[in-house]
């Protein structure tokens, strides 16, 4: 019971492999690609993404923390930018240190991958696309991109991290020895990246320490900083059916006079904006749910191959951070001791009980995504969710033990699930939503009273469901 | 634009096919299987299902609600068995007019098969499994069962209603050419049929005209009648990890154990239950959903194949039969005439407003049915669904325009959709549950006062619903 194959050398994958390590496994990673450090990265493919509590946990779980920090750029909060260029920023919290971090997705994985292989007991191998899994005698099949050739490895135990798109998983859809749940919904919405190059001297055109949003109703942009002082861009536009959508931007015109009549003040910062919208391919949203997550007590899903969700609470990669702690949570328990007293190890047990532990939140957190999805676009310009917002950062500023609003439950309470702070979160929302709609929460009220206020409503909601929905 | 093709002569299928050549359509409809007038039929496959009001309607639409009536036997109600053998009728409405059915499956499928077979434009080809579907060109493979030979059929447009297990579905699910959502959900519990045989002089060896129910917590049995006199039973229990499950029902001894402590009044009705028990499939239950419903305008699936749903509500046959209804509205806006005036029939339009119109219905009547689930194994044997239930039913009674109950909407309501049927009818149940558990329905109160205090309480709950989440 001591080899351990991981397949896919993403940013779950080599969390995993490095994790696993330190517990004393012997670990074997596989992965599709070349060796990022080694290539020179494709453009428009998620270029940077928000890393926050829950995944800087599973870092410091690793002893990565640190050296992770040095990429990160904090977001303090939301830039919103309205039609006439006009900005004003939505902090995420009204705790002072509460922030989010920009950081790349290569810089990141490259860490991981340098931070594993210093491991003896790491072997990492790149090119090797998994064909097959045989889930039960936990043996998969790899094609090497270079040779062609077929090679197969088998091990005690398989973790599959290999992403949305996960071979693994495929293995386990086509399997008819056991009933798998299975769900792929994609949104109506397509992305695409574009950049915003750095100025003079790694110099910021906009505002650096932010989550740029462009809320548009029905289409979106948003912009994150790197390092050398450019911003990812990413566009979130229909598909088709839409007055302007991917179906219909066409032309280099049609892409200039979109951006001119919803977001002028982005033109001026993107110089090659319709080379880089037909150069840059249009991406899919998508969330995966699935279950069992583990066969035959041999394989387990983890990371977005289990569950992917769509980017908009920038929760991804902190989510599958977050697998790897709780699954180590477990092993400590069950296998506490290091090698070589690792024979009987019961992985069917710690597999089902991961997933007992984990399957509610990481379906919390899909949910949470696609309903940020229609916040951002559309909420975040509304005037009573404007209010509910500036209420909330009040009361965090004023009360910060007493009141976190969902945003923050999800963002940076670690130590609630996803699923708690999405219960909690909703009736929160659902409670301030009708006392401003009601007028309850009248100018004569001292912040503390509205507080006190909502959660009173809060609690009569939590209970009103629990009475008719158990 | 007159050849239709029509995979799956099953129920959908055979009444899709009927109505469809009513509208002057060339229709082939093809069948994997053998013609079921012309063989014995397997046992242990859902002999009999529920019939009611929006089946009905569609019954009506191709004519043939009349001969289909004479195959129904009506259940007015649910007949609760305790442990100790003791019964009580719960009426499905305070309605005197509003029941159910039970019918044959095989019965009704034979009718519309007959039905369609004596219009001149049906052709049907039994005994051809459809293989693959080309999308783009609407021209679908089979492989004839008999001879092993493949054949192609082209046709204008394709429907897929080829159940459950639809190939034409997986078709779409594996083509690369356009983003499908795809859901398929299993229950943690199996299903195994079984036979209640009928007395002598076919009498029936309990009350005849109910669905009867053996509410266990975590299992549950339930009896059919049949015109011959017998019941088709089925019993619903875990696959595993409980007390009694598939798992650990492996010996006659243990079956007889499980069915005598559970079902003690049912043992001495199932002459032969060990020998059916292992002689009879387990079959799985499982929800599928997917979208889109066509793919360029040249396919589209209906029935089981686009939306299947666990049987709770008994509304699986009633909502692929109110397909047809819905599509046939759509039909006759956009191609009202008969031919030879076909030419140019914009399917494209017709598939999406179709999809546009019924998607919301079929996903919310997946999700009542799972919650019945839990609502016939558990809530029928608790006190406070009890109290609900009673109330519910004298408002029906006393005030049969003012009030329907959930289970009414979805089963006696036809004018009102599935997914208003569920908005509303969880707002009513939530408003029932949490007034009682306040003590706020009180002895000195009329029912009228009652009701009226569960209409303004349910208004109130959809109002804040509506504020929170639009």
């Amino acid at each position: 019971m001591n080899n351990i194959l991981i397949i896919g050398a993403g940013l779950c994958g080599s969390l995993l492999a490095l994790r696993m390590a330190q517990r004393g496994f012997q670990v074997t990673l596989v992965e599709k690609r070349p060796d990022l450090r080694k290539v020179t990265q494709d453009a428009g493919r998620s270029i940077n993404l928000a890393l926050s509590d829950r995944g800087l946990r599973g870092l410091r779980l690793a002893g990565v923390e640190e050296e992770a920090k040095k990429l990160c750029i904090p977001m303090n909060g939301r830039m919103i930018h309205d039609k006439a260029g006009n900005t004003f920023l939505s902090p995420y919290s009204g705790r002072k240190d509460e922030y989010i971090n920009s950081i790349s997705r290569p810089g990141l994985n490259m860490l991981l991958l340098d931070e594993a292989e210093k491991m003896p007991n790491v072997n990492i191998i790149f090119n090797h696309a998994c064909e097959e899994v045989d889930l039960e005698n936990a043996s998969a099949t790899f094609r090497d991109f270079n040779s062609k050739k077929e090679t197969t490895i088998t091990a005690d135990v398989i973790f599959g991290t290999d992403g949305a798109g996960s071979a693994v998983r495929k293995s386990m859809f086509e399997s008819h020895k056991f009933l798998f749940s299975f769900s792929q919904q994609w949104l109506s919405h397509g992305y695409k990246e574009l950049e915003i190059p750095a100025a003079e001297n790694n110099g910021y055109r906009t505002y650096k320490n932010a989550l740029h949003i462009w809320p548009r109703g029905e289409d979106m942009l948003i912009a994150l900083p790197n390092l050398d002082g450019s911003f990812t861009v990413t566009l979130f536009l229909p598909y088709e059916n839409s007055d302007y959508c991917f179906a219909n931007l066409t032309t280099p015109e049609m892409v200039h006079e979109y951006f001119n009549k919803e977001f002028p003040d982005v033109v001026e910062m993107i110089p090659n904006l319709a080379e880089e919208f037909f150069g840059n391919p249009t991406g899919p949203l998508g969330t995966v749910k699935c279950s069992p997550w583990n066969s035959f007590g041999k394989v387990l899903l983890m990371g977005d191959a289990a569950h992917a969700i769509v980017p908009f609470y920038g929760q991804g990669m902190n989510a599958s951070f977050e697998d790897v702690v709780v699954l180590d949570e477990i092993l400590e328990k069950y296998v506490p001791s290091r090698p070589p007293q690792r024979e009987g190890v019961d992985w069917d047990t710690i597999f089902r009980e991961y997933e007992t532990l984990r399957k509610k939140d990481t379906d919390a957190i899909a949910d949470l995504a696609v309903d940020n999805f229609h916040e951002m676009k559309e909420h975040t310009a509304m005037e009573i969710f404007q209010r509910k917002r500036k209420l909330e950062t009040a009361f965090e500023a004023e009360f910060p033990e007493e009141y976190y609003s969902k945003y923050s439950l999800v963002t940076f309470k670690e130590s609630i699930t996803y699923s708690e702070a999405l219960k909690r979160g909703r009736a929160q929302d659902k409670a301030i939503l009708n006392l401003l709609d009601d007028g309850k929460l009248t100018e004569e009220m001292s912040l503390k009273e509205k507080l006190e206020l909502v959660k009173k409503e809060t609690e009569a909601i939590l209970h009103d469901d629990e009475v008719a929905f158990g």
